[in-house]
């Protein structure tokens, strides 16, 4: 990481990349359609975009990985059911509401899949669904049913970009990224992180391609990307119950190189992950941090995410403070709880590629503060600026200005294991987002 | 939880209280100075207090648990050694700066243990040293060295409130419990959760007891003590790199049960470890999580500080948002990642007594909603108010108003063990204290 170096001057120039970005991949279509609705625990009116993406005609390599969250969502339910189904040949994603334990919500779900696939000649256990948004509430399936009509007239096989637009919930900005294989490619639609006025974090992503790659290897090539780029992203330690990560192939275009598939994904995946970190929920800074030296990569990915999610460092980075007594907190914690009696003391930290920590003891002067702040200042995203209400802050941009990031090295002097984990700062503009009132 | 249900409808009201709860156990005195001096690190003038609590003899009884964090403070490191001393007669506790991983940090700590030691008449391995603030700076050793005679020159024996006062670092208030047993008692005081304008959490309690309780009982029962207090409470999920909980007896009055020590030694811990939270940077309400129906304690204790330390579930808190799916979501998380495959058809979820989980799906409509934000409303500390320069968050109050909380129950329906942990809210108040520069 990073792939790109990507900087935008405004919200137009970002969108002009993202459709430059967008073109589908042989052998789908995607359509989205958006209406009006009052919940049912609620009064207020809220808004919903169902996105359809089909296939031409349904694929047997297919591959899906969801949330280990014990309390799942309806959609992931039947989703790990559909992974034993011989084909799949659509997707029916809404957001707004995640059908997480709601009462009845499987069969809420399986009936919307049987619409869906009697809109498009398919059968229900043919139809993969999602779901993202506010968890408890009950899908308002009298009022979806007859949108799925209106996403199938929308259908077009040029752009990803209505997709990517239609399944973001508090998402600033979509999130497109592609790669090519030979003569085919993979494109990912990600949303990041969001909430809906406010609510949970739920990552979806869809990753299309049409490189054909048998499911049993598409599937082994989904499990090996996931482990460095979702699984080593956090914007707030919340482990959502609907997070789905889904593959599909057209199986429209010899695939020349497994591994070059495999390393195409690899780097689809995590700038996907990069995007949604970099769009997370008030975010000013990304983190990216190089764990070294560990004993294992699990070891080392868990120390940097008790980094990134260490509200105290996140609060630092925030406002450009260079506070690493905080850095070495977070590290001390989880390697304090996973190993006790760990010898750290050959271990070596630089920020900003300053060495800031060495044999036992910090490296700390006036003139250091002076280039950490000027690394920290140098990746900000954005400032905060006063809101209009005096509480209620907004970030001022909706698109990402550069792809900077705060550079967090950890060498921890203990084995030869590695791992980069990817996360974000804590500000005032989180804090509203999610403690305001959801309608 | 709680002894106590006290309101204070001012800051004068609550230190009248705290001055009524003040009387030093027999064999003890105490005594603080406070000066100006200016960091290694940085260029910009701070204040610290150093406090001194000197036992009238040195006690063979005396027990002390530190942080787990893998990067302990020099103070911890010496502490450690300390249990194994035969006595100990002076406890010597600075705010400001934490010695830390600084350079020669054990020397430093050391050479103030010696410069006390001798002022009473002892040896520096009588002295037990503890440090809070600032990671990675300098101990400033001949600024503080004076400081040393001056702190020994107002040691009194009859109110503990100038040591509850002279730990503190961005705590808004002392903290100070007590309990009796015969004609003994245990006086407690915190340093809670907080920062130096701002810096890392530190939590030091120090307990001090005539109740004559030999060293083994005495260790065993802080042991004891620690697992349903300090140990089940979360403000920020930050393990300290100098926690340190120490007791210590002057064995001046006969114990006349050892069970009820027990029990009133749990009784101030539990107490203090609340008022910490409450106390906690930013916190606009308390949460109790009361975890039933676990396989063990342990997982019972965990599942309760994953929604405590939850940041959307904290956010939700803290709006008043009865937002129970992050609720849901910040415990399937936990029991998904320690447990893949457990079943919780069978939990039971209550927030302020409503049940609002149950057989497999939520109970939610406006009604219920209502009740929850109400329970929520009542439970409010205190709600934010626009701040002066549109950024800068500060709590509008410095004393502690009531002591109602959030009451979260959860029944697993899993086994027997149970768990009760306190926990805060994520305010904006929280970042501003957090994301500001140091100094």
């Amino acid at each position: 990481m990073p792939s790109t170096d990507l900087t935008f001057a405004s919200r137009d120039a970002h969108h002009a990349w993202l459709a430059s970005q967008a073109a589908l991949p042989a052998g789908f279509r995607i359509g989205t359609t958006r209406f009006e609705f009052i919940p049912f625990e609620v009064h207020k009116p809220a808004k919903m975009t169902v996105t359809l993406i089909a296939l031409d005609k349904p694929t047997t390599a297919f591959a899906a990985m969801f949330t280990k969250n014990a309390f799942p969502g309806a959609p992931v339910i039947i989703g790990r059911k559909r992974l034993n189904e011989p084909t799949i040949g659509a997707v029916f994603v809404n957001n707004k509401i995640s059908n997480v334990c709601a009462p009845g919500g499987v069969e809420t779900s399986e009936r919307l899949c049987a619409a869906v696939a009697k809109e498009l000649g398919l059968t229900a256990e043919q139809v993969l669904p999602s779901s993202t948004g506010v968890i408890g509430w009950k899908l308002p399936v009298e009022q979806m049913l007859p949108a799925i009509p209106l996403a199938k007239a929308a259908l077009q096989s040029t752009s990803i970009l209505p997709g990517a637009e239609g399944i973001v919930t508090t998402d600033l900005y979509p999130k497109i990224r592609r790669a090519s294989v030979g003569n085919g490619s993979i494109v990912g639609i990600a949303k990041g992180a969001g909430m809906i006025e406010p609510n949970l974090a739920t990552m979806l992503v869809y990753l299309l391609t049409d490189l054909d790659v048998p499911r049993d290897a598409l599937r082994a090539a989904l499990a090996a990307a996931i482990p460095d780029s979702f699984n080593s992203m956090s914007i707030d330690s919340d482990t959502s119950t609907s997070d789905t990560v889904a593959l599909l192939s057209s199986q429209r275009v010899p695939c020349p190189d497994l591994a070059a598939f495999q390393q195409a994904l690899n780097q689809v995946c995590r700038d996907l992950a990069e995007d949604i970190a970099r769009n997370g929920e008030g975010v000013h800074h990304v983190m990216r941090v190089q764990v070294s030296g560990a004993p294992s990569a699990d070891f080392a990915r868990g120390v940097g995410k008790s980094v990134v999610n260490s509200p105290l460092f996140q609060c630092a980075v925030c406002g450009n403070d260079p506070n690493v007594g905080r850095l070495v907190c977070a590290i001390g914690k989880h390697v304090g709880a996973i190993a006790p009696g760990t010898d750290l003391s050959r271990a070596k930290l630089t920020l900003g590629g300053q060495v800031i920590y060495q044999d036992g003891a910090f490296r700390l002067s006036p003139a250091v503060e002076e280039q950490l702040i000027a690394h920290l200042t140098g990746a900000e995203l954005y400032a905060s600026t006063p809101p209009p209400d005096g509480l209620t802050f907004a970030p001022p941009i909706t698109y990402p200005p550069h792809e900077r990031c705060v550079e967090i090295g950890i060498d921890l002097g203990l084995g030869s294991a590695t791992a980069t984990v990817i996360g974000t700062d804590r500000s005032h503009e989180y804090i509203s987002e999610n403690a305001d009132y959801r309608s």
